[in-house]
C-alpha cells in the first residue's frame, strides 16, 4: 500500500464531466488498495476571468486581494472534486492552501513554500478519506492568502509530496509524457521513458513547458519520484527520477526550443569593472529575469554585451539600458525578438565528447548562424534566428538519432 | 469618530460598477472621518451559479463541500471590492470569516456563530485600513469552512458589529428602509423612521423579507443600532433600536404578509397526552419548521390539530404525518398551500384594548374567513385564504391608519 499524491492541471478539471473523469481516476487508485492525494488547479478559463474581472478595476490591482480573488479558483475545484468523490460512495475531504497548512513567504502572486504540515492531512488519510489539496495556494505567517504563480498547482503537488514522504507524485495533464523534442516540430519525437531530474530541470529552464522549473528543483531536492502523464488515456508516461548508470548511454535525451525571448545588444561600451554590474542590477530592481549573457573580449577597450531577456520584458529592458547609454558612452543599443533559443540536454555529455562540435557543424550545415552560445555540464543552448527554429530542431533531432532513444 | 459596520447585499455589488459605487460609499464615510468595517455578499447570481454546479454533481452534495465551494462567492467580491478601495487610494484588507476569525459551531449550511476575534480587525482599523468582511461565512473549530445560511450576511453584519463595539451597523439593500406594509400591495405603505427590536424580530418571522430573524435577534441580545436604507439613494433608511416611550403612541406599527406557508390538518385524533409530541418530534427530527399550532379543544374525546409549515416542506410533512394516521387514528390528513397569514405588529398593543376584535371586525366586514389565529404580546397572526391576501393587508392598513403613522 503505497501513498499517491497525484496533480491534476486545469484542463483536466476543465469542466463537471472531466471533474467526474478525474474522480473515477483517483477512485481506482484508491480502490487497487493505495492511499490518494489530489492535487488541482482551477477550472480552465477560471483564473483568466478572474484576472479579467480584477484588470477592469485596475491595470494594477493591489496584490495582497488578487491572490484573495485568484485563490476562489482552486477553492471551487476542489469542493467540486471531494462533493463528487462523496457522491460516488467514498471519503472525500478537501483542504484549501490555509487549512493544510501550505506555508509560503509573503511574496503575493509569487510565493514560496517555507513549510507545510503534513499532521492533518495524514490523520485524514489514515482514516480512509481521499484527499483534495487546493493546488497554487498557500498562506503566509501573518494569514493573509499567497499564490505560487505560474506552475504553482505542479510546485504544490511536488511539495505536498515531499512533506508527506509519498511515493509517487503522479502529475496528469494533456500530455502524455515528457518527449524528446515537441511533437508538433518533428513526427520523430518520442516519449522518454525516464530522464534524470537534472536533465527535466534544463529542459523546463530551456523552454519545455510539460513541468514547470520550481516543480521538478523541489523533487530533485526532496528526491521525490515525479511521473508525467495523461489524465486523458491510461498511457504510462514519463518518470522524474535519480540519475542511474543507464542514462548516460545517449549523449543527449533531448531538444529543446524557445521562440518567446528576446536579445538586447549594447555596444561599444567601455571595458572597465562595475558595468555589467550596474546594467544587470537595475534588470533585476525592475523584476527582470535576465537568461543567457554574453561580453565579447575587447581589442580596443570597448566591448559588446548580449543578453537575453523574456520578449515581454523587451520593451521595458530598452528603456532601462537606454538610461545608462550616456554614462556607458555605449555607441549603441538595440533589441530583437526574432530570435529562438535551441537547446540539447543529456546526462551523456559529462562522458562523451565532441557534442558541442557536433551541435554547431549540424547546424552550419543548415546554414543557420549561431549568434549566441551558452552551455552548462549538461546543456548546450544557441541563440539563432527564429526563422531556423524548427529546421534546427529536426536537425539536432536527427543527428543526435533522438527517435532510437525511446 | 465612530465605527461604522456596513452591509452591501448580493444586488448592491452585483457587477464591478455596483462594487464601485459601494467603494465611493465607503470611502464617503471614511472621508468623513468615520471607521469602517464593510461585510459584503455574493454578486448576486453568484451563489445560484455555484449551488447550480454542485446539484449537477449531486443532488444531495457533500454538506462540509457545499460550504467551501459557496465561500468563495463571497472571497471574490471582498478581493474585488479592497482591490476597488485600494485603487481610489484608501487603504483597504479583505477578510475571509477563517481569517477574523469568525468561529462557528460545525451545522454546514446553517452555522451558527460562537465567537468572533475582534483583535487583528481593530489592528488594522488603527492604522487606518477600511476592513472588508465576507458575510454569510466562517469556519468550525477544527478549521473547516461553514457557512450562516439564508440572511448569512446580515448577521455576520450585525455580529462583526457587536463583536467590535461598532457605534451603528448600516444595512444598505434593495429597498430603503422598512415599510408599514408591503408598497406592492398598497400605494399607502410609508417608511417607519423607528422601528424597536422586538418589533422588528415579530415582522422578520411574519414574512418580512428587509432583515432577517437571526441578525435581529442578535442586534436585540447586544443592543447594536442597525439601520436599513438603500444603497442605490442616500434616502434615511429605518432605524431599528431599543423600545422608547414614543413607540406605544401608535396600537399597530406594521401589517404582513406571507403567502409561503402552508398547513396540515389531522381530524379525528384521540385526544390524549403524547400524541402531539410525537408528531412535532417527527416533523423536527425532518428539520421541519412548524409555524402555528392550534389544537381544537374536543367534546367526544376526539380532536383536530392544524399546523403551518414551509410550502416547500409541505409534501414531506404530509408523508411524516401519514405514518401516523393509524397509529392516531385519525380520521383525515389534509394539507392545504393556498393559505397566508396575515399579522399585526405592534408594541402598542400592550397598552391599547381592542387591537384584535379590531382586526377579526375588519376581516369579517370584507368576508374574510379566519382559519387559524396566533398571538404573542405584539402581535396578532390570522390565516386566511391566499386569495384574499392583499384584500386583507389593505383592509388592515386602512382600519389602523398606518399611513398616518410615519
Amino acid at each position: 500500500m503505497a501513498l499517491i499524491v497525484q496533480k491534476y492541471g486545469g484542463t483536466s478539471v476543465g469542466d463537471l464531466e472531466r471533474i467526474a473523469n478525474v474522480a473515477r481516476k483517483v477512485a481506482a487508485t484508491k480502490d487497487r488498495g493505495d492511499d490518494v492525494v489530489v492535487v488541482v488547479s482551477a477550472m480552465a478559463g477560471e483564473t483568466d476571468r478572474l484576472i479579467g474581472l480584477a484588470k477592469k478595476v485596475s491595470p494594477l490591482p493591489n496584490e495582497r486581494e488578487m491572490d484573495v480573488l485568484l485563490s476562489t479558483g482552486e477553492q471551487v475545484t476542489i469542493a467540486l472534486l471531494a462533493m463528487t468523490l462523496e457522491s460516488m460512495g467514498y471519503k472525500a475531504r478537501s483542504y484549501c492552501g490555509w487549512q493544510i497548512p501550505l506555508v509560503t513567504d509573503p511574496a503575493y502572486g509569487a510565493a514560496r513554500i517555507t513549510a507545510i504540515k503534513k499532521e492533518a492531512i495524514l490523520e485524514d488519510v489514515k482514516n480512509g478519506h481521499i484527499i483534495v489539496v487546493a493546488g497554487f495556494q498557500g498562506v503566509d505567517d501573518k494569514g493573509s492568502i499567497t499564490t505560487l504563480g505560474r506552475g504553482g498547482s505542479d510546485t504544490s503537488a511536488v511539495a505536498v509530496a515531499a512533506a508527506l514522504n509519498a511515493d509517487l507524485c503522479e502529475i496528469f495533464t494533456d500530455v502524455d509524457g515528457v518527449y524528446t523534442t515537441d511533437p508538433n516540430i518533428t513526427s520523430k519525437a518520442c516519449k522518454i521513458r525516464k530522464i534524470a531530474y537534472e536533465e527535466m530541470l534544463e529542459m523546463a529552464s530551456a523552454g519545455a513547458k510539460v513541468l514547470y522549473i520550481r516543480a521538478v528543483e523541489f523533487a530533485m531536492r526532496y528526491r521525490v519520484p515525479v511521473v508525467v502523464r495523461s489524465s486523458f488515456s491510461d498511457n504510462d508516461g514519463t518518470l522524474v527520477t535519480e540519475e542511474s548508470s543507464d542514462m548516460e548511454k545517449e549523449s543527449v535525451r533531448a531538444v529543446t526550443c524557445n521562440t518567446k525571448e528576446a536579445k538586447i545588444t549594447i555596444s561599444g561600451v567601455e571595458d572597465k569593472p562595475g558595468i555589467a554590474s550596474r546594467i544587470f542590477s537595475s534588470l533585476a530592481d525592475a523584476n527582470i529575469v535576465v537568461d543567457m549573457i554574453i561580453q565579447n573580449a575587447s581589442a580596443d577597450g570597448k566591448t559588446d554585451i548580449s543578453f537575453t531577456l523574456p520578449e515581454s520584458d523587451l520593451q521595458k529592458g530598452l528603456e532601462i539600458c537606454g538610461k545608462f547609454k550616456e554614462q556607458l558612452e555605449a555607441t549603441q543599443i538595440s533589441g530583437a525578438s526574432d530570435i529562438a533559443k535551441v537547446s540539447i540536454i543529456g546526462l551523456g555529455m559529462r562522458s562523451h565528447s565532441g557534442v558541442a562540435a557536433k551541435m554547431f557543424t549540424a547546424l552550419s550545415k543548415e546554414g543557420i548562424n549561431i549568434e549566441m552560445i551558452s552551455t552548462s555540464e549538461i546543456k548546450i543552448s544557441c541563440v539563432i534566428n527564429q526563422k531556423y527554429a524548427e529546421l534546427a530542431v529536426r536537425t539536432l533531432h536527427d543527428v543526435f538519432e533522438l527517435e532510437k532513444s525511446c
